[in-house]
């Protein structure tokens, strides 16, 4: 699984771009995540980039420089798109091939282009965009310890359904409502019913969630009626974002039997610009979830050995909360939680494998989320449902303040990176919404 | 609501397309629905048309002929798009103009074009294709008859939740898998587990289901944040079409707890072709389901007294069941099953106006599906499941064939019409589908 022969995980490689030799960028020379821009303040057309240091590197100014010649036709012409379908069309070899291009192109002192190129855009200096036209979205509910948190605080005596340990639990999601990183979430109206009410009422959601989740994209689908079997999974991902699965509880506790989550997630889902790839990851990749004793195997066509020797990914997601009143008092934002995705209990191939089990097909620029990142340690818990335990434990901000849910104003900011010794960090930038008020 | 002003209504009304004018076509010059094809064998690009009687008039062609020229210049270019998107974007005026246009220039003697023009195609040498790129899919639980009879074989002494009556249940559906009536439907594998077995297996579904629907597909969109009010829900309703939401009903007992069901769906949806406007529909309004005495009335943002007068549509809707050894014997389909749209507890108007409540936003060419459409009296039950009382009461074929779920090789036929004294039948032509082996 891992590209050593391409070098471009090497960790003594540097760029002749400067920023991306910072020790903590997100974004050296060994993550190249793709992702979508334009100018900011024009209404140009979109163009694909990848992101090193604090700069993009335009894949379209490259492919009028003569860069990318070597490449086939359609690659060219996906390099030129605006947007990433195209070459998520393509299948892995034709990221894969360009990402070992670019990784050569931005080495220093190897093949630093003339000064006339201008291949750079600052990324302050740039609107992000939706990195893929996305038609379907599904979202998985992968973590073994949110389902239990979860479950706990709904039904303590049956925390866990039966089926949840043979086959990974997912529901489709809305893809009209995904928006991009920084784009401010208006809080929900709908109906919601507590307890002591007789009946339900309309209005603003008092209890306004986040849910941390890493989603990936899908790169070549399959055709309707053929499933792609668990070895092969991997091959139509074209690379990992954050995803922030907004949720209003009221709203979902009162409507979601018995069909499960509509308008409690469909306001809005939000996800950082940059697609970062499986072979960027390589060196973080781990065994799959240990199961406990007792826990049955995975069926037939969840399992592979490939996938349990090395199906997890040891990404760090961290949640980090941003009060109005702390930033008025110029108050860092507050990390609440931090996670790490090697700890869910189903993998990225398993997950695809189940999905197309039915003969469901997966479509290039699909996101497929993994639902609530949440570990088994105290403080790893992906939501504020789980953390407050349902609101009965407030969380207390530096500022005195309080919190159960979120409230208007308050900024969430989701934040992914893999670390390890003699590595590069290949991180994820950011995925950051602040709640308006519902009017 | 009624259009009566422009008369393409009136019941007198001819076509010089003659086959247009018998008692049983489900497209009389009344109707008009659109829909997308090319010429049968070829791969040319798709263009958008409007079935008349045996014949889709070409809008393509009457764009050349020069017959569109008093149409805005977008109108004009959304006559000559590859589907339906473009059109149902501009928003309900456009296709309103456009079929009164249209209704003129099919009259008997009224507008014939001269025989060079080449308008018509016959509807026998057409390939039919999907009206519009589906960007998502939303089913609805609408009918409490379908909702009280399942909910009697999964919760005898609790068939109802509470929700039922104060919300139009929904779950997102997928979208990438919804297909044109005719595409065959492969039976799906997955997970499946029996009360009597201690483990689930993996294999082909035993239990294969259809659901009858009725779909409508979204014309003008909402912004995001921006809810529709119920007053002018219609206005975002581009036409309806019929849908087969093929369901695996052991796949969906194992899987859908707590999140709903997922691959029990996502293997394929069928739908019909033709987009039956809310014109060709307003003969046909009713009001709206009369609630139970004791129903709480909906809550404000889903009670309007225009959709209580005439929210509902007086639309049958019956199911065919056609086995191969009655294709082989020459037996015609079996109509088991026929129930009215007029039933179902919600209206089109509220389902859309709940759906934007939190502030979702529907898009040109989304599908929003009723649900089940169940009705009080026997024989008018919308899937299998509720027919046979979750098998407990076979169907007995004219060949002798006893039916509990579909078998391998029978084709489901879902028919839809409006009929009523003094007026022109309007029909929406078949879905249909054939279940194939899972291999």
């Amino acid at each position: 699984m891992s590209r050593s022969i391409d070098k471009t995980n090497d960790f003594s490689l540097r760029s002749w771009v400067e920023s991306a030799n910072q020790k903590d960028t997100d974004f050296p020379i060994q993550n190249l995540p793709f992702g979508v821009f334009r100018d900011r303040g024009t209404t140009q057309n979109s163009r694909i980039g990848v992101a090193i240091g604090d700069q993009i590197l335009d894949l379209t100014s490259c492919y009028h420089a003569g860069l990318l010649q070597e490449f086939p036709e359609q690659l060219q012409a996906a390099c030129t798109a605006s947007n990433l379908n195209p070459l998520m069309a393509l299948g892995s070899w034709a990221s894969s091939a360009l990402r070992t291009c670019l990784s050569e192109l931005l080495r220093w002192n190897r093949h630093k282009p003339s000064s006339e190129a201008k291949l750079l855009v600052p990324i302050m200096e740039a609107e992000l965009l939706l990195p893929a036209d996305i038609g379907d979205y599904t979202d998985f509910y992968a973590s073994i310890f949110h389902a239990t948190n979860l479950g706990k605080l709904f039904r303590p005596n049956n925390p866990l359904l039966p089926n949840y340990k043979y086959l990974p639990i997912a529901y489709h999601g809305r893809a009209s409502s995904i928006v991009l990183s920084g784009t401010p979430i208006k809080r929900p109206q709908g109906q919601r019913k507590v307890p002591e009410d007789s009946v339900p009422s309309f209005g603003p959601s008092q209890l306004l969630d986040y849910e941390v989740e890493v989603g990936f994209l899908i790169g070549a689908g399959n055709e309707l009626g053929q499933p792609i079997p668990i070895d092969t999974a991997e091959s139509h991902v074209f690379g990992l974002c954050l995803v922030n699965d907004w949720s209003a509880r009221d709203i979902q506790t009162w409507e979601y039997q018995p069909l499960g989550p509509f308008l409690a997630k469909s306001f809005a889902t939000t996800i950082s610009p940059w697609v970062v790839t499986l072979e960027a990851l390589a060196p973080f990749r781990c065994p799959a979830f240990s199961r406990s004793q007792g826990d049955p195997l995975p069926l037939p066509y969840l399992y592979s050995s490939t996938n349990t020797r090395q199906g997890g990914i040891d990404l760090t997601v961290e949640v980090l909360l941003h009060s109005a009143q702390m930033r008025e008092q110029g108050i860092e934002p507050f990390c609440i939680s931090h996670a790490s995705f090697r700890q869910m209990y189903w993998t990225m191939a398993q997950m695809i494998a189940h999905h197309t089990s039915n003969g469901c097909n997966l479509q290039p620029g699909d996101l497929v989320a993994s639902g609530t990142v949440s570990g088994a340690e105290e403080g790893s818990q992906g939501s504020l449902l789980e953390i407050t335990r349902r609101g009965s434990q407030p969380i207390k901000l530096a500022t005195g303040e309080m919190r159960i849910f979120l409230a208007d104003a308050d900024e969430v900011i989701i934040r992914g990176y893999c670390k390890k010794e003699n590595y590069a960090r290949v991180g994820f930038g950011k995925c950051q919404g602040i709640v308006l008020s519902a009017e």
